[in-house]
């Protein structure tokens, strides 16, 4: 059985991507710049240039197969990703082959939604190890979500289950980037909850985030300033990471009385902003749950960061080994 | 293999069991009042009196186990119920243990959740025999719920997923009996939403539903007279089972986008109100859905009625039986 896996992260700035050893984790990394502007082709070029260094890198040159993490869409199968929103210029890629047709081998390739990665990651490498069920959440740019089920990815009828971002909290409330009126990234998404702040603080000008941002009327406003800011003890700015923790604790109730999944790791850029925002979290949630989960719910901050991404794709290839019949060799990539 | 089990559906009124025939579906019915009052013994008496008048009609004498659904949680072992509201003076009961002393054999009784095994049985018997995985909504006193993912109920950890009427579609909205906020039970429960139609009615002279409820202002309304209402053309009666529908369909469309499952069954007392709240239920729905969703999802009306319940309870007791290893009589319960 192969014992290690090429995982990355394609990402719309930086493909990152690891091998991986099944029972330890990390033991090489490497980074290329993803220049999505230039396509596709260029893309999958790069892709190819950065599996290769890393597959070179294998103790024994053998490795048992790529996992492939995207912001996006993917089809059942896992051999193609569809409409990417950052990667401009792709439709419905077949990455497999083309990632084969350019490595000049029959590799085993899976693409999965990222932050479904990161959630297998989290399970298998990280926070999520000592739980056979949770919810993950990555606060990022955008808000992207994920459910393991008995260790395993949950992933609906047609691969996309698991978006609590665009979960919604309220039927009248704000908007989302595809029209969900109350969708969680309408409040927690970068743009959207820096938009808030702005408005909350504009007027407020005792605010230590004039200070500490760079002027011109909170216009480059980040949610890590907001963090900065609360973290040196500016009232305001804990105000809106708590109003923005409520209501991602309203949600997360929500998703747990439906899936009866009681534990909750949040990833992603803002989870550094830690108990400002997950402690009203963890109070919001359990005054939404059904009082028997009340005692049981648990909401923590994934401590690795983006590395799960890169664990849970290798994961997948890991996975996929498991299920075949007892090799004879086949599969395997020697270089 | 056992092609007949027995399948209850214990409320708190009537005690309903079926004899169902694997491939076929019921094949004789009982009924025996519940008379809850008189304590758990009792209860525990008609059940296996009703289970011995069902086993008795089974052609060649042979049932392969009894499955039973109760409105309330069960341990995941599926033994035990766990404080049934509909029961008073049940605590922690062990159903499998005191039917099988009263039955003198050791019977395979296994305990549900009566929404779960309405699913269930419209999986294998009915509305739901389409589809691999659907969300059931039940919308009765209480409003409850399943998930069938694979043609199987999805339990969650503790095997108390599906709590649909528990999710909340508006955080500051209106209190459920377990105090969450904007819970689907708190609009569409029978209790909620004859108040709500009450006020919204009192004051609306014109209204058929005056002349059809029984007066006493309107304190006997039951959503039943909404749609008797509604059906004879009545506006403020169509108009709050619409409001209903759309309360329905945003909860609908967060549960698909997190678990992408796109189909959905609609059973209970009040889904025979029908278009009147499935029409706006699946315009809500396509509103709040991911885009890629929207033309894929279906809301129906479960055809079948309570049947299903029983129907659920019996497939519940074959699937055990598929599990087991080839059988050498075991398990079987002749008479």
């Amino acid at each position: 059985m192969e014992s290690f896996a090429v995982g990355v992260d394609l990402g719309g700035t930086m493909i990152k991507a690891a091998l991986v050893e099944r029972g330890t984790g990390i033991v090489e990394e490497a980074v290329h710049m993803t220049e999505a502007e230039k396509g596709p082709e260029s893309v999958l070029d790069s892709l190819a240039d950065i599996i290769r260094a890393l597959h070179s890198a294998a103790p024994d040159g053998q490795v048992g197969g790529i996992g492939l993490g995207i912001p996006g869409a993917v089809n059942w199968e896992r051999t193609s990703v569809l409409y990417p929103p950052n990667l401009p210029g792709w439709g419905i890629v077949d990455v497999r082959a083309e990632l084969c047709s350019r490595l000049g081998a029959e590799y085993e390739v899976f693409v999965e939604n990222d932050a479904n990665l990161a959630a297998l990651g989290s399970a298998h490498y990280s926070t999520g190890k000592p739980y056979d069920s949770f919810i993950m959440i990555t606060l990022g740019t955008g808000v992207g979500g994920a459910i393991i089920y008995n260790n395993k990815i949950f992933r609906g009828s047609t691969g996309g289950a698991g978006e609590i971002g665009h979960f919604s909290i309220d039927f009248e409330g704000p908007i989302d980037r595809y029209g969900i009126a109350g969708a969680v990234e309408a409040y927690l998404g970068q743009r959207f909850l820096s938009r808030f702040a702005r408005f909350k603080l504009i007027s407020q000008k005792e605010s230590l985030v004039h200070k500490m941002s760079a002027g011109n009327d909170l216009v480059d406003l980040t949610p890590l300033i907001l963090f900065e800011a609360a973290s040196a003890g500016d009232e305001l700015s804990t105000e809106i990471l708590a109003w923005a923790g409520h209501k991602l604790g309203c949600a997360l109730a929500s998703a747990i009385n439906l899936l009866d999944i009681r534990k909750v790791i949040v990833g992603g850029g803002l989870s550094s902003a830690g108990d400002f925002i997950l402690g009203p979290a963890r109070r919001a949630a359990r005054q939404h749950v059904m009082p028997d989960a009340r005692d049981d719910i648990e909401i923590v901050q994934e401590t690795l960061g983006n590395q799960v991404g890169m664990l849970g794709a290798a994961r997948l290839v890991f996975e996929y080994l498991d299920e075949q019949p007892p090799s004879t060799g086949s599969g395997t990539i020697s270089m």
